[in-house]
């Protein structure tokens, strides 16, 4: 799709939806005086106002005029909670659908042999033609990452802020699907029309640039998102929060807000990214005679801006190593994300050109994942960069729960290659604190609070917070995923669930793998197979080949000749014992191989292999 | 074996040892003035010792008039080293073998299905003779925990403080090993003589009481082992660190010291256990009306201490939980390492008695460890305990790196049920930090440095510390278990290696599970295993039988016929093909089904499940 073409798409969404976002507006005024009254919180009075995003000026008398509309929308997540990861949202209103968000989960260390999980879009397959786009917070891969899977089946147009739609095109280039699917650029103070609903964009900061707050309008109220953020008034790149808006925003009423909890535990405010660039200066004073090597994430583009800042002072050269550090930050420079001095960068291959102390490597494994450039620098399997003593390698980064012993074995093999690993202070996290927390609420002052984005113990540790600054308890929904919450003025509540659950993706496979392969692949995984494998004839239950048997992941055979043995002794046993009392089901004589065989073994060595025999018929 | 017994044993190996015990002493009082003339840091001229412990007084003339020594002893580490856990030295001197500590480390999480691992000690078997016996620094299971099993092969005595014997008599006795394990009490300040060495035990303090210290005396010079320690000026049982002591064996002269290296890259002091206190006052105070539940590690017997203190202060009932939690609890109490006010303990039957806010829980569980009691309680599958709304559940710990995510999961699924969880400010390490690491080498002043206890990165950390207070790099020591390190006053170098793996233990199996076995595993457990069994004449090679397809973990099989269809043609394309050329060698028919199976499977799926061609004779 041209950016022509995106256009004409968005004027015609534009004409048809106009209605609805006016509908949504005066149904607001009326609303909110309402809502204002209930809380004894708020000034009445407020008056219409100007969406310059949008440009749809609110006429008072004519949406006065305006036949009656459902005071009801719904918000269905269909992945996000109970998990970092996977953030999708729902929300409907009458015949319109918007999905906020489509990301992917890395799978849990007990997902074994997953590569991806993906949501179950079901609810949305099931409502297709409601559904009217996609509208994306920002490009990371827990909020973007599903749509090449998602979008074959719900080809519906994407919105997303500029760097946030050069990411996903990366990544539908990569599926093939650009020319399939619709984007359209979104800039910051802006709307699009969908359906019943208007959205607007509001800029937020996080770890990423060009990261948005979404004010959903729609005929029931205001609902606004927040998407991962933070509060940054000396951010990198770019302007600083629109504090201004949320508190625009919140003076017209807002019915509900869904908010970033990841770090709702932590007390106080997140340090601004700006802390960072003091800590590299002083790292690159201090290792001016040597290599540096940085890790961090691709996708975490200030912090790749501030090293090449700090390169650049101090005169040394850049090499980008990993894939996706190469991918991402070229998107980002090309859409003017990131500013890189001219003759900064260089090849690896130039590499040699350079004294050690002129060089900076920015790499990908800052979470220790076992592929990345990183990773592979530290198992000496990297094609072109040889870590040697006096190296310095700083991690950029804090280890996301669950990967500190992979991010520990890296450090481990760096430091025995004599490199000095340097892990503390070059991190701010881009997740808000609970000051900020209580900041966003207190300047949108919501009827309903929904804590999005993280586990159940991060989203308690909202719902604390916002019971402290006056929310009552009744208006907190900690909800579920596959949960659809009906929040209108007069209540909320969950009325029904829908199909929520973790997609696997394997290989080229999507769904194939399920619970009860993973049940087995545990099961392999702890104690291996032990196959019998045997011949009979149908009619007599004659045995004419075998039994032999076959393990794999139980014992060292070579050295447990004398088990096996026994084993197959034990086999025989069983099939005599079936032949004398004349069993002749199959099912019953496969039935006491395993039962006599795993008895044996688990009086033997206390384990239990899975023990397949199999009976050939002849 | 009594108590009379064991005295008997130690007054023969007293009787027999004292000379060597001598024969050091005044080899030192030689070394050691030649060191501190070398590095120019310690005053000479110091006095012989009188040794209070072992009561061997060194008479310099008699000493001077022995004939000459071997000035060279070797530290071997078999274990311990590259890894937290499965702590385990050998000390050579001449025909002399002692070993420090027995420990067995948990599995790493790609150990699949191993339950323990344990040290490879064929370097002692093969040495048996030469072995005097095992010296214990404390209870823990990195310490102990391995003695069972290797007690078998070398059943040597072994000797540790009162507590610590305590618990490893709990362990010989669950392995029936009482009666043929020969263990000796030592107290704080008093030695073992074993061969040519004599052990002196000093009082230090750590995460278990009975802690030690141990001063290793050999004709070669002294080699003191901290064991893991802190410095605890306010410890809650007992009395803090000998730091005399170590002040006096520093100023005879210390060849070499072993020192704890876990917190090494920690700044600072680690806070006294006394801090702890105040916050479990504090906490008590603020849940005065809610039933409380604190995790913490049943070896911890301070901390268990501390809540029983807190508990009895506050009127409140104690119940214990979790298997171990009573043994070592049992243990310590007995011993007199814990004091259980009376009627404050009470069985979990009697919880019905007593109002909630009256009780106080302490529990396993605290790592998030699957079967602990805490872990059933918030999965729901414990037998009594129900967790309600209004519970206040404490972790009196850290994570302990890779478990962070199965504590995460406990905490979520404990807050689901409506309890409160803390988790701050009710723990200290047990480690000490680096201004504590830099007392102890300021008092012992070493020649050799040889870190221990750590992986290589807090090992590398304490070289840096070490060479900070004046240690020439040449004299510190990062080995690696196996390696052969070999000190003498003139010089300290590796000479050679000693065999030294890992056993891993799965049910009653040791060491029958190796590297291929779990590489096994590690496949099954990514890609599923296809099993394709057929029949065949071994004169004719027809097909008599199948063949027949059968997947674990592969794919969920009934929602994927197909794809088994088609597996199934291409097994009789790849037999079809070997009979047109006449191929007879069951190996070659068996690659051809594999290989064509797998080219299928990957441009199908890009997966590469274990494929297991199996050809019965019939």
């Amino acid at each position: 799709m041209t950016k022509n073409e995106a256009s004409a798409i968005m004027s015609d969404d534009n004409k048809s939806e106009v209605e609805s976002a006016v509908k949504s507006e005066s149904n607001q005024t009326t609303k909110k005086t309402k809502r204002n009254q209930n809380q004894k919180k708020k000034p009445a009075g407020n008056k219409a106002d100007n969406d310059k995003g949008a440009g749809n000026k609110v006429n008072e008398n004519k949406a006065a005029e305006m036949k009656a509309v459902s005071n009801k929308v719904k918000i269905i997540p269909l992945g996000g909670l109970d998990r970092i990861g996977m953030n999708i949202t729902a929300f409907e209103y009458e015949d319109s659908i918007i999905v906020v968000d489509c990301g992917l989960a890395f799978p849990d260390e007990d997902m074994l042999g997953v590569d991806l999980v993906i949501p179950d879009v079901t609810y949305l397959k099931n409502n297709r033609d409601k559904v009217k786009g996609f509208v994306i917070t920002h490009g990371h891969e827990d909020h973007i990452g599903a749509l090449p899977f998602i979008l074959k089946d719900i080809n519906v147009p994407v919105y997303a802020t500029k760097l946030t739609i050069g990411l996903i095109d990366l990544k539908l280039k990569e599926y093939g699907m650009l020319k399939t699917t619709k984007r359209k650029v979104v800039k910051h103070g802006n709307s699009v029309n969908l359906g019943a609903f208007r959205i607007e964009f509001i800029k937020t900061n996080h770890s990423i640039a060009d990261a948005s707050a979404l004010a959903i309008y729609s005929p029931a109220g205001i609902i606004v998102h927040t998407g991962d953020f933070k509060i940054d008034y000396t951010p990198l790149f770019g302007d600083s929060i629109d504090l201004q808006r949320f508190g625009e925003i919140g003076k017209k009423g807002v019915l509900a807000l869904l908010c970033d909890s990841t770090n709702a535990g932590r007390p106080g405010f997140t340090p601004s990214e700006e802390m960072v660039a003091r800590t590299f200066e002083n790292l690159f004073t201090e290792n001016k005679n040597h290599r540096m090597i940085v890790a961090t994430f691709a996708s975490n583009v200030d912090r790749v801006q501030q090293i090449i800042n700090t390169a650049y002072k101090f005169k040394r050269k850049v090499i980008l190593q990993g894939r996706s550090m190469v991918n991402v930050i070229e998107v980002a420079s090309e859409l003017g994300y990131i500013k890189i001095p001219e003759n900064t960068l260089v090849d690896v291959d130039q590499m040699k050109n350079y004294p050690d102390e002129q060089l900076v490597f920015i790499t990908t494994g800052s979470q220790g994942e076992a592929m990345a450039a990183l990773s592979r620098m530290a198992d000496s399997t990297h094609k072109k960069v040889t870590i040697k003593p006096g190296d310095t390698i700083i991690f950029s980064s804090t280890p996301i729960p669950g990967n500190e012993k992979a991010v520990s074995k890296v450090i481990n093999e760096l430091s025995k290659k004599g490199a000095n690993v340097i892990f503390q202070d070059t991190h701010v996290s881009g997740h808000a604190c609970q000051e900020e927390i209580k900041l966003i609420y207190s300047l949108l002052r919501p009827k309903y609070a929904v804590p999005v984005h993280g586990e159940f113990r991060h989203r308690m540790a909202q719902a604390e917070l916002v019971k402290a600054i006056g929310i009552p308890q009744e208006n907190i929904f900690i909800i579920k995923s596959g949960n659809v919450l009906e929040l209108s003025e007069e209540k909320g509540k969950v009325t029904e669930n829908v199909q929520a659950k973790d997609i696997f993706v394997d290989g080229l496979g999507i769904g194939d793998v399920g619970s009860t392969v993973i049940r087995d692949r545990q099961y392999l995984s702890e104690n291996g197979i032990i196959i019998v494998a045997l011949t009979m004839m149908k009619s007599t239950n004659q045995v004419l080949a075998g039994p032999e048997i076959i393990t794999r992941g139980f014992v060292y055979v070579k050295e447990s000749e004398e088990l096996i043995v026994e084993a197959e002794r034990i086999v025989n046993a069983a099939l005599d014992k079936c032949a004398n009392k004349n069993v002749t089901d199959w099912n019953k004589i496969r039935n006491t191989i395993r039962d006599d065989l795993n008895d044996y073994l688990w009086k033997k060595l206390k384990r239990s292999p899975l023990i397949l025999p199999i009976i050939l018929e002849a």
